[in-house]
């Protein structure tokens, strides 16, 4: 697989960094998960479980192994020791300054592993004004300028129901140790990576931020209708509603042909984008008047045989019976030895030669605690004894 | 910088194969946009201008060279032939298909360069029913489920204001790239990868997936409110409204101190989160009865000393003037030659040794070809009859 024979230390819970170490592990990296003794990653008990064990944990952490260490006792600091300097990755989504005040900064990480790869996912990054402040999912929407412009036109700042900030941190997180790891195959040398919550939501403002630089003009909220583009959007079917996309004028005048709208074509009103953005109650009504005549499968067939892009809005059970996703295995089933059969996400990122695969299942709390040890040299003995104390 | 010396051949146009190929730049490849002769990327006259520059174009092209090719002239195809040869990635966004049709197809890539890593960012995969759809950001969005669970809870299937599905696949494809050359790097083997705009967002799903995987029920929306977690939310300050987001029980008890509500510790109402979720109203109803008291920028200073994610929802003036944002350099200027000062959205991913910078203005088009085309050993006699031949 692509990162066979990569070690990462995973230092991070919840979401933004198991989303991150989720793509190494699923790429063939061997992630070590680190767990506190007791309860481990709190998102072991969030979210419905199946046969005794969360989804939500398992679809973030399949492929992974588990260990338990108390990083507070100075042996478990030691042991973390040990199993860095075996590393080529280290990622944690503590605060900034927490791995330094636990002894394990940048400048203790390149004495233990001179060529390591190191990687923060933070909520504001790693300095700054706000460096002491927490962050969560939902503050980062907020202050990436992604709320002011989701939602309807005479409605509220609106949140994107999925933790999409974290989702994207992580991403990146993962896209930047791949880009250090391929300069250490060039040099040798390891660096720090980092990313923060909303800076990689605000990254994704596109031409809402652009737009905002060049005129100094405020983007609005537009709802399901696309600020730039017009006709665009949800239109009446007879049983319900179709999404219909046509981007430019090409797709425009297909759309015309395929609805029986030819007659539009030379109407001065809706010549091009600008006067179809500007009459959008016009074309949108001849459009709703000819496709609720016919039902959301028919438009959706004829349309896409005309080459424009149209869908239906999928709730998320259609969505995984729909059978392109399940073609695309967006939906797997894990075949956990001792909790059964768990469904998880699928892998976005498909490969020709070494696809994606579950090569273990997700871990138990801890369930490493041996092999991995025993692996750094310890005995049985020893580790019955770590146990006994908390350290493991 | 991390991809020094990395050479790519990108074919993409709009949005997700160049968010892609950015990345790569970003980080240091050396990116060789295509583009046709006459019109190049439709980008370039999309979005607001500075300049006579489009600032959509150039956030998304910074740091690429730019030549002009007529793929469907045979001599255009011999030159990308000899690029290809030259080259480590080659990406493309055409629909599955096309670069087989143009000659270029995963055996022929391998052919021109065995160890060639080449990446196609689909809308819905290689291959299966929906192969031959066109796609889009908007139609992805819908067939994700993003749609059905974003917006009010009493409101309609709300799309993301950003293209989220087009980005999330270009840095996907980024990302599958990058650990295409980790294995290239072990292995002297390249492999093809796909992503796709519809799996990309449904990958994010996150939760609403994993819950609906464990119980079969579906998802609702839930507006601002956390479908888990409560309290969490807006809440109302004495000029406007403050994001609050504890997330377990911990820091709902902080919050309660902070707002001087110790009283509801012992409420067996609200003893946990289940009983919190149950009685939203109820909390919800006790905490804007303090925070009405003061003002958002008293909470955000003192809810956020005790521990506890809290800010503002920013509009993207906002956001952009932001102290946080400003340190973190998420507004960048280019000092263009031709075209003046141009400002871009900056990196999401840091480096501590070699960070990301602008070693390349977005470029005009067609402006690189004299320089790749004497690259590959072309006179600038032939160079100037491949232009009058609209071959360039």
């Amino acid at each position: 697989m692509q990162l066979e024979g990569i070690r990462v230390i995973d230092l991070t819970r919840i979401l933004s960094g198991p989303f991150c170490t989720m793509f190494l592990a699923d790429m063939g990296a061997e992630v070590i998960k680190i767990e506190g003794p007791n309860d481990g990653d709190p998102i072991r008990k969030q979210g419905d479980a199946k046969n005794g064990f969360s989804l939500y944990f398992a679809s973030f952490n399949r492929n992974k192994r588990s260990i338990t260490l108390n990083l507070r006792d100075p042996e478990g600091k030691q042991i973390l020791t040990e199993l860095l300097a075996t590393a080529d990755v280290v990622v944690n989504n503590y605060r900034p300054g927490v791995m330094d005040k636990m002894g394990f900064g940048r400048e203790a990480l390149t004495r233990i592993k001179p060529d390591l790869v190191s990687c923060n996912v933070t909520g504001f990054g790693l300095n700054g004004p706000y460096v002491d402040r927490p962050s969560f999912d939902f503050i980062a929407q907020a202050m990436s300028g992604f709320m002011s412009v989701n939602g309807e036109p005479d409605g509220a700042p609106m949140r994107a129901a999925p933790p999409i900030s974290d989702l994207i941190a992580g991403a990146y997180a993962a896209m930047g140790i791949l880009a250090a790891l391929v300069r250490r195959s060039r040099t040798a040398k390891g660096e720090e990576v980092t990313t923060a919550l909303t800076d990689s939501l605000t990254s994704m403002m596109a031409f809402l931020a652009t737009n905002y630089f060049a005129t100094g003009k405020l983007p609005v909220r537009t709802g399901n209708d696309h600020a730039l583009a017009s006709p665009y959007g949800l239109f009446e079917a007879s049983n319900g509603q179709v999404a219909i996309a046509p981007s430019n004028d090409s797709f425009y005048f297909k759309l015309l042909s395929v609805l029986g709208l030819d007659h539009l074509r030379d109407c001065p009103e809706l010549a091009d984008n600008t006067l179809r953005f500007a009459n959008r109650k016009r074309i949108n009504g001849e459009i709703n008047a000819v496709t609720r005549t016919q039902t959301i499968e028919h438009w959706i067939h004829v349309i896409n045989e005309a080459g424009i892009p149209c869908g239906r809005v999928m709730n998320i059970q259609e969505v995984f019976d729909d059978p392109q996703t399940q073609h695309q295995q967006m939906r797997i089933t894990i075949d956990h030895p001792r909790h059964g059969p768990l469904d998880v996400l699928g892998f976005p990122i498909k490969f020709s030669d070494e696809p994606c695969i579950v090569h273990r299942p997700p871990p138990d709390l801890g369930q490493d605690n041996e092999a991995v040890l025993s692996e750094l040299g310890y005995s049985l003995e020893r580790i019955q004894q770590l146990k006994a104390n908390n350290v493991i």
